[in-house]
């Protein structure tokens, strides 16, 4: 399959994965293929303190981390562990997570992501270990 | 302050916070007065696989390290960073996620949080590094 | 093999790891076939500020959870990812790291370690991915 | 004190940090005042599978991210976590680990390393969670 058929899988998946969408992210991929997500400020994302809880963050970074991996398998990953540093509030503004590809192994990927605001501050970043499985996408 | 005042303290704080409440959680202290944060499954937490996503275990992990932690402060803390160990899919189980404090120091403490599935199994593990800041907690 | 062929394997298996030799660290393993690492004070393993340095600690996590997850398998393991946490100075204090495994799986374990002073102060703990390889352990 | 006075600084407390210098580690800056750690292959440096053992990796690691962090402070930084992802065996290669910092706060700095082979590959790679103590730097 190639890349961009493969793209066009990843965002069809994206649109069946309920949780990202309860959440009001949205998948996009760059030119060179890594993983866009997109997330507006909401009232119903926030901690007790009123800025964007750390686990909206980490899922921006596990999602943006696995769809950026994904693109160069035919396979379902698994994610074994992530790991998400918080740098700074995000302060109502718009924010971006994208992916970086580190290792595209037989049976491990790893891959990074950062979150940027809207005004180009990172608000935070982190990586992840994938196992390859043996089950397909779904399609 | 007493630990039972702030535990009434922080159980009011989570009631405030959106994003847990968004995704279904409940908030309870065991007697060490230890996070538990308890999670029913529901379509709307998983990812296009079918189950749950790792950014709602990531959230069930942080959530419960944070609340063991700030049992020990009147402050407002702030996660740093957390990484999160999945170990197996919780294929449609309840799941409960507890907290275990590991160091409160002056700036920095540490917490650790499990994932247990109704029947006994370990779903995922983390802990977290969160730093204590000069805010006071909301009341 | 038995559990106990593959504690004596590993303990000379051990023994030829030229590099914890080099740091003074000796090998054993608990009841429970968890590998305890022990070492001593040593001038030689400190930074500039005159106490134990991160990637001795490090070495010693690794080393622990290593060998703790390497008794339930007859292949090589290699280490993916670990985390240190350093919770408080050694202080010119003997040290020992405890391994515990938390999951043995087919293709990927994952481990813990923590690092007690002589006086039962935990000092650091860390968690370890592992990807067991094809590779038989060296004899 | 200038970025060039620190540099100049950390090169000599470098050289009073016995581990790296028993592990036979050279330390540099580029022209940005990221340090440079530069590691020869050596036996003693080796697991028991005949590859640089992993403990080593995390102490390039600590090492180049802690020395990029240090140059911003005055004061001693106290590394609070690290993480350490291997990605291929050295092999008997030159490594070179090189830090980028990531965040100066005032209480916590991040900072990430880089560990290539002499021939340009990625060996591994981490990040590392850093306090700002009130102690001054050893001189």
């Amino acid at each position: 399959m190639s890349l961009d058929d493969r793209v066009a899988r990843l965002l069809a998946l994206f649109d069946q994965a309920a949780f990202p969408d309860h959440m009001g992210m949205h998948l996009r991929f760059d030119e060179e293929r890594r993983a866009l997500v997109d997330l507006e400020p909401a009232d119903h994302l926030n901690h007790g303190f009123g800025d964007v809880h750390g686990g909206v963050i980490a899922t921006l970074i596990d999602t943006a981390a696995w769809f950026t991996a994904a693109v160069r398998y035919d396979a379902w990953l698994a994610t074994v562990e992530f790991q998400t540093r918080l740098l700074e509030p995000a302060g109502g503004r718009s924010l971006t997570a994208r992916g970086a590809l580190i290792r595209a192994g037989r049976s491990l990927a790893v891959a990074e992501a950062e979150v940027h605001a809207s005004d180009g501050s990172l608000i935070a970043l982190g990586s992840a270990t994938l196992a390859v499985t043996g089950l397909p996408l779904p399609t």
